[in-house]
């Protein structure tokens, strides 16, 4: 039997057919045009499953369910995306209802960061453990936990929002409409936002000479740093220290068996991982009392919200 | 069968017995007198048990297990207390193995916060909910979590110190080492602190006739508050906000179904209550797209930590 994984991004519907060991045989994707109704969407989604499976020659039957991972406030239980402030059509979707209109399996849904999260902890670098908590680093800060195997979403499936717990009291405003969240300090957006400052307080820094202010990227601090550049240096100190500060929460409140972060900065590796290590050994509640929080950098790339997606209907009869 | 529950605490070691729908039967207490050797301690401990079976006619085979509930960092798997600060003895003391010298049953052992936090679920404010967090406003910021109707304890039992995220950075020194923790601020030691202040640049203030420094308590500005001191009102709103804000925090991390929470603090019931409420309302992740968070005070006072202790064996034993 075969689970269909589906990762609904802004840009594209990327669909997967995906094993019992959490394999995936086959991708195809088709683009979002998220400026149009959801109709229109969810029926594009609905035919690339098909075109998939007919490419593989694999029969409905051999289907158990189909799993879908989306931006935005997911009500998991009902079927129904509440909210997703990037799609023209953002309230009270009822995905499940209109995806089963097409194909009638078993439909599952969770946020695309909680996807990620099993993806992980199904075939990535979180494979084998069963309390994990994944952060990933993006345009915001997305969370995802799974305790005793299974996703933790909260009531509503309101929980796991992890990019929004308090950095900085009365700081950045953060889009969730609350000030000072991790978030607004430690997503790639907030990185690009305090290079840039950074480039117009120190004009002569290096930043300045491999980038403008209008493309400014996640990379141009850590660039700017490794040529010797003080002022770029000091962007990517503040910026690990942000990082840091909100995962010695996360720890202090979940002490997973390991800690996984993702994200296209995870790129710049034990650069940014052994300063991040150091912080949390020293910050971390008990300190050095305990062994050293287990941290890992995520495998699967954009694979992992289609994996996750896929094992929502697996995982839901393993309850 | 029964179940035994121990709240150790800095000055009493309460013993309970406990019946299978979590009733206390009958209690009995001894000193603790924290300033001697453990194996002191825990003989007593173990006296008291066994004279208060013998006082209510109950033989030790119909007991199921034993269960304590102690102060400081406690690893669960390995019935240790790994650190407890107020303690003459401060480390690596093994409780399981010293009381089962004493008498042969099975031992299970918690921190105290998460003892007191399972006691409410199983017979208090949280009664019938299986995704609780609660949270103790007393010395410090006490958090327990309780998840799919079990307590979450994370690697090492070290997680669920939910009073050690941070509220404002590079705040107040708190004792965990860190600066800025929820409870640097929300504690009532924090309150007492912050009531000193105010007493201090206030000297008009009717706090400061209705108290000395020496004896300002967590009720000193709530009570001028109440007389219609600015001064007082000022201490009791900052107060609030910083409880509510790390609130905040735990919503958007667990979106529990019921958020409970303990302390002297609650006795203020509405006038405490109503404007966190308000706040969380507000500024939660979603805001008002999710229906209220459930919010309610502790009931069972010192009995949630006999409870809950007497009942990590039955728990153990479910899952």
């Amino acid at each position: 039997m075969y689970y269909i994984g589906i990762d609904l991004g802004g840009t594209n519907i990327a669909v997967g057919l995906v094993s019992e060991e959490g394999k995936i045989i086959a991708k195809k994707s088709v683009k979002t045009n998220s400026q149009r109704p959801f109709k229109e969407i969810l029926k594009d989604m609905a035919d690339c499953v098909i075109d998939l499976l007919k490419e593989q020659n694999v029969s409905l039957d051999d289907i158990v369910s189909i799993g879908i991972g989306t931006p935005g406030s997911v009500d998991s239980e009902h079927g129904i995306l509440v909210y997703a402030n990037n799609f023209k059509e953002k309230e009270n979707i009822k995905m499940r209802e209109i995806i089963q209109s097409y194909i009638d399996k078993p439909v599952y849904m969770t946020n695309d960061a909680n996807a990620a999260a099993l993806g992980e902890v199904v075939a990535g670098a979180a494979k084998g453990y069963k309390n994990v908590v994944v952060i990933t680093l993006g345009t915001g800060v997305g969370g995802g936990v799974i305790i005793n195997g299974q996703l933790y979403e909260g009531q509503y499936s309101a929980g796991a929002e992890l990019g929004h717990i308090m950095l900085i009291h009365d700081g950045e405003q953060c889009s969730c409409g609350r000030k000072g969240c991790w978030e607004a300090y430690a997503s790639a957006t907030a990185l690009i936002r305090q290079t840039k400052k950074a480039m117009e307080e120190h004009p002569d820094s290096y930043m300045n000479k491999i980038a403008t202010l209008d493309n400014v990227s996640g990379r141009t601090a850590f660039i700017a740093a490794k040529n010797g550049d003080a002022a770029g240096q000091a962007v990517v100190d503040k910026y690990i220290q942000y990082i840091s500060e909100g995962l010695v929460d996360i720890i202090n409140i979940f002490r997973p068996e390991i800690l996984i972060i993702g994200g296209g900065i995870c790129n710049e590796g034990e650069y940014l991982l052994k300063p991040i290590r150091e912080f949390l050994r020293k910050h971390s509640y008990g300190g050095s009392r305990h062994p050293e929080q287990k941290l890992a950098v995520a495998a699967l790339g954009n694979d992992a919200g289609i994996i996750g997606a896929a094992f929502l209907g697996k995982k839901a009869n393993e309850k």
